[in-house]
């Protein structure tokens, strides 16, 4: 196929392709691990009854890993990432995404400033999560967390669950400082380093300690945490709030493409 | 973390971050489909060296499952995908991209004329894949082609092949048109289903077909097949279009980081 014999064609093609959106496209803000979101980009597809290309779900998004560390930052030890964050989110809006979701818990600390800075909604993972955990039939209200070390000393889910007016009560049961730096944190990180198979041993061990104190399942609220921990392989049932994230932006697309 | 009592600071920093930007931004105009494009992100990933993820490659991907399907279009059945193409290829450029992939063989039938229309380079797979074909220690020369209806009857591997002057001699094996209707057609169709198992069953098949007439490796020239089909479990190497694409990427994205 040439393509100098076809210019003038091709021009007013170029024009044209300017105006074409796609209703419901979905913003990912991510990067915050890549491959966290690879995973939410995978969980959106098992999310969506499709069977072929064009019924699923329209997206753009942001891997940009070079964001600064979220924990880091919140402990006061690095720069905040709410700058190249709003970056992103702007680009996104800029791009024509509709609505944006941040597959990455800890960045939900920055959520409401983002919020702020963009025309258009945003999808919260806590939210999502919530809601999963609230559903019928699912009485389970001693649940563990298993998250970052900034998610759970900014209660970023307890207080977010203890706000919500139509959320059950929920009473959590955290990790341990030493259950922390002896099995989350170094279980998070070496699934950022692709070390996957020491991430699953060190966060299966997290997840035993919470299930030993009471907990009758657990919240997966670091999204680096699902890929390797799952119903199939975790001692206790597990909440992802990756695919529960991912099954809100599907919902939230396909509605806003049937309007 | 409120959000009213910091917006003056925050509107600071909208300003400033319009400008941040990325060296080494991968574009990837992806989505079709959508699974091959979750996979292309992986093999990105798989193919950069790093421990962290501020180590790993910026990117920003289009996923746009409701681009006109390609090899319809190719046999007159459907609308052209180009100003779908050129839509999607723009706004990443536009949106700061330094480069432009394509995890789709069967789109690059539309390489040059989108190529033609954008200002950033483009990569193309059939190069990237030739490339990996031709490096020292490898002396297959009789190898086989998986790949849709179109790009194989266009002739995009073949004629690619015979005119990069740098590239050895390549002896073809292509299915033949039973082949493709019962095997390669319904196995790509299958995985676009999610039908995972059902697909690589019908792609190992004219794996064996080829690799009974002589092909000493087979390249997966579709998206989709190596999704399915890979070294360990298909009955002659493999070649994987996709992999060698990405690792193009993380290859062009890495140099530029280093400028």
């Amino acid at each position: 196929m040439s393509s100098t014999s076809r210019m003038n064609e091709q021009s007013a093609m170029a024009d044209s392709a300017r105006i074409i959106t796609y209703p419901g496209l979905v913003g990912v803000l991510g990067g915050m691990g890549p491959l966290a979101t690879v995973d939410f980009m995978q969980k959106m597809l098992e999310a969506t009854p499709a069977t072929r290309d064009q019924e699923h779900v329209p997206s753009l998004v942001s891997s940009i890993p070079q964001i600064p560390d979220r924990t880091q930052a919140f402990q006061g030890k690095g720069e905040s990432p709410l700058p190249a964050l709003l970056a992103c989110a702007k680009r996104l809006e800029a791009a024509g995404a509709g609505v944006i979701v941040i597959p990455c818990n800890t960045a939900h600390l920055w959520f409401d400033d983002i919020q702020a800075n963009v025309g258009i909604p945003m999808l919260h993972i806590v939210d999502a999560t919530l809601k999963e955990a609230s559903t019928p039939g699912n009485d389970v209200s001693r649940i563990g967390l298993l998250a970052t070390e900034a998610t759970v000393a900014s209660g970023l889910y307890v207080n977010r669950a203890s706000s919500a007016s139509n959320a059950k009560a929920i009473e959590w049961v955290l990790p341990t400082d030493i259950e922390t730096q002896e099995w989350v944190s170094p279980g998070i990180a070496a699934v950022k380093a692709g070390k996957l198979t020491e991430g699953r041993e060190l966060l299966t061990r997290a997840a035993q300690a919470l299930h030993q104190r009471g907990a009758r399942a657990v919240v997966l609220g670091c999204t680096e945490i699902p890929v390797v921990l799952n119903d199939q392989n975790s001692p206790i049932p597990t909440i992802d709030a990756t695919a529960a994230l991912a099954r809100s932006a599907v919902d939230w697309s396909r509605n806003a493409r049937s309007r």
